[in-house]
């Protein structure tokens, strides 16, 4: 039986110059521009900003965790609250990482077979099994409009066998989350992306991505990368998927979120990504800046009375000066990092906007090749 | 010379069955209602809250430090930011304590002489000595509207004849005091309060009370008191002071914050408060009510989809359930304790309203009885 779906995806601008475009992606609560990146809210939070910031940084959608939404507060009480959107208050977009990182990268004690994975809370150590069914049903009670996959992630340096073991369990594991999904999406208003997978290995990620694209109806995700690689190393990767790639759904890399890893996605035809890298580098005082990143512990700050950067449109460029900012920093004022914080989602989503600007005007590798020659991501390191 | 003052203080209402008063207090920054109370922001930030929202919760003056600010940003880069006001982006009346409490509570290797104080930081041991003066010109260089005297305080637990001591050295440098905010008060845009010590010795409270009155022009201060005593203790020597206070100016108690604290001392003519009450039990995931505190640690509150408090206009109560909040503190994340900050302080804040609004119908006495009854301040203790 055939419904009618409340998502859709329309190519608005092609790249001539590579596989860079711009679209809009339209769900349940709301159309997002594409490329995009989502900010992430791994507990139902961004974190320290409230949704009307997160909103007036300019975000379209936000990311949320399954695995640590599982744990706390659980997904029933989630879904007693109205699901995740009235939980948290944010009235746009949500996706729902199915938490098969998490559980592959907290836990060392995991237990893996075919049917799903046995893990240990990283909280409280008490046992937990994801079945791909039962991942399934914690997302739909979770409700984002965006689901992925449960899918079982390679470490960095695994061996190629572990690797293809990996993808060969999350091609299986991504059958059981289709018809799972299928059975309870009964208004149509959540969307299933898949997850390919093959780690490094050109030939195992074109057969993973090969598998994953019958179940692709509404969107399609790369994992297993952007781990620390280079963006080069990245880059390889993504050419090998996007050749096969629809073009009538959206692409998203996950994980991605410094500024060469989203234009070495957007050049090889991805569309959104996700990252905690911009709340983190707030956590750790650091601002992000075309020209790299500002350790606002620096001495130089103290006594400049400028904004972090000159013509952001922010509240915290527009009301503060990296004088102040650095002070609370040094003090470890909660705001000051909520301050950074709100600049680096703003500064990464102007980041987008300029490179969707880019592709409408199809100077895309321009505007690349012009920005990485200004961008030191070490330039001022603690 | 006599200067024309931006300072002054009317009596609104009065009591006809205790001490209790409204009056609007005069400042260069603008007009404070009183009794009320003054949010703390020790290093120039109320602690994780925009001065945007401690304005919306309903403040008309924050409190600063002197001996923070001192060390960290320094007073120098305060001043070339163009004062307090705007380093940190708050256009009402600002308030600096000394640093005096901080100086003798913080820091045990203090060395005491008649003609200051010698301390080391507290974050990095290096010395330093407040005279009267330097701790003035250090304030000015601030630019708040309220400063206060460099004093000395004993401990609760001092001998008399340290009490004594104390209230003597305090008395002498308020005379340096005054004499260095007089030179330095050229525009006539700041105010000087002294501070009544005397511990808890009716004797010397009432001595240092006549002692510091000459010097009183704007408003005058108790300190050494609302240190952990009960009320009724608080309320003894707050009866010593009262009948000798000039009532054309506002009385400070420092360091009262918590309701039963608020009620006695409005009770005997006390017009401004502060404590860093408000945001410390954010901190440790309590919320203020009207019944006393909730500690939101607590199971019950997982499912609950009700505010923190029925009827609370807060941006807390209006958004978010205590299902939410409670998960946001149990997860620590960040934006829980700035939503609890947010509610405790605008609880508080509509607290004093309510305590002007039962002065105005006279009936101060019965509003302090009927919230004590229903008050228990330890309801839900984690």
């Amino acid at each position: 039986m055939s419904k009618s779906s409340a998502f859709s995806f329309k190519t608005t601008a092609k790249s001539t110059q590579c596989h860079a475009r711009t679209g809009v992606f339209s769900t349940p609560h709301g159309d997002i521009t594409t490329p995009i990146f989502m900010p992430v809210g791994t507990c139902a939070s961004v974190k320290g900003l409230s949704p009307e910031e997160v909103r007036e940084a300019g975000a379209q959608i936000i990311l949320s965790n399954t695995y640590h939404l599982f744990l706390r507060p659980g997904a029933d009480i989630v879904e007693k609250a109205g699901g995740i959107h009235k939980f948290m208050n944010w009235n746009g977009p949500v996706l729902t990482d199915s938490g098969g990182f998490q559980v592959f990268s907290l836990d060392k004690l995991r237990k893996l077979s075919d049917d799903g994975v046995t893990f240990k809370s990283h909280i409280d150590g008490s046992k937990f099994t994801f079945t791909p069914e039962l991942n399934m049903q914690v997302q739909h009670k979770i409700g984002a409009d965006i689901i992925m996959q449960l899918d079982v992630c390679a470490q960095i340096d695994a061996k190629k066998e572990e690797v293809a073991r990996a993808a060969e369990l999350s091609l299986m594991w991504l059958k059981c989350c289709y018809a799972e999904h299928e059975r309870l999406n009964i208004k149509n208003d959540h969307a299933l992306f898949p997850i390919i997978q093959g780690g490094f290995h050109a030939d195992l990620r074109l057969q993973s991505t090969k598998d994953a694209i019958p179940y692709a109806k509404h969107g399609i995700a790369a994992g297993g990368i952007a781990l620390g690689e280079t963006a080069e190393e990245l880059s390889k990767m993504l050419a090998v998927m996007i050749p096969h790639l629809p073009d009538t759904i959206p692409h998203y890399l996950m994980g991605a979120g410094s500024p060469d890893y989203i234009l070495a996605a957007v050049e090889h035809g991805f569309d959104m990504f996700d990252c905690v890298y911009q709340t983190r580098m707030a956590r750790t005082g650091t601002a992000m800046v075309d020209e790299g990143r500002l350790n606002m512990h620096n001495a130089r700050f103290r006594e400049d009375f400028t904004p972090i950067e000159k013509g952001c449109t922010c509240e915290a460029c527009k009301k503060y000066t990296r004088a102040y900012i650095s002070h609370l920093v040094r003090c470890n004022e909660m705001f000051g990092l909520r301050l950074l914080a709100i600049h680096n989602i703003n500064w990464t989503l102007r980041f987008v906007e300029r490179i969707r600007q880019s592709i409408r005007n199809d100077k895309f590798l321009e505007f690349k090749s012009d920005f990485l020659l200004q961008y030191r991501p070490e330039c001022d390191k603690k």
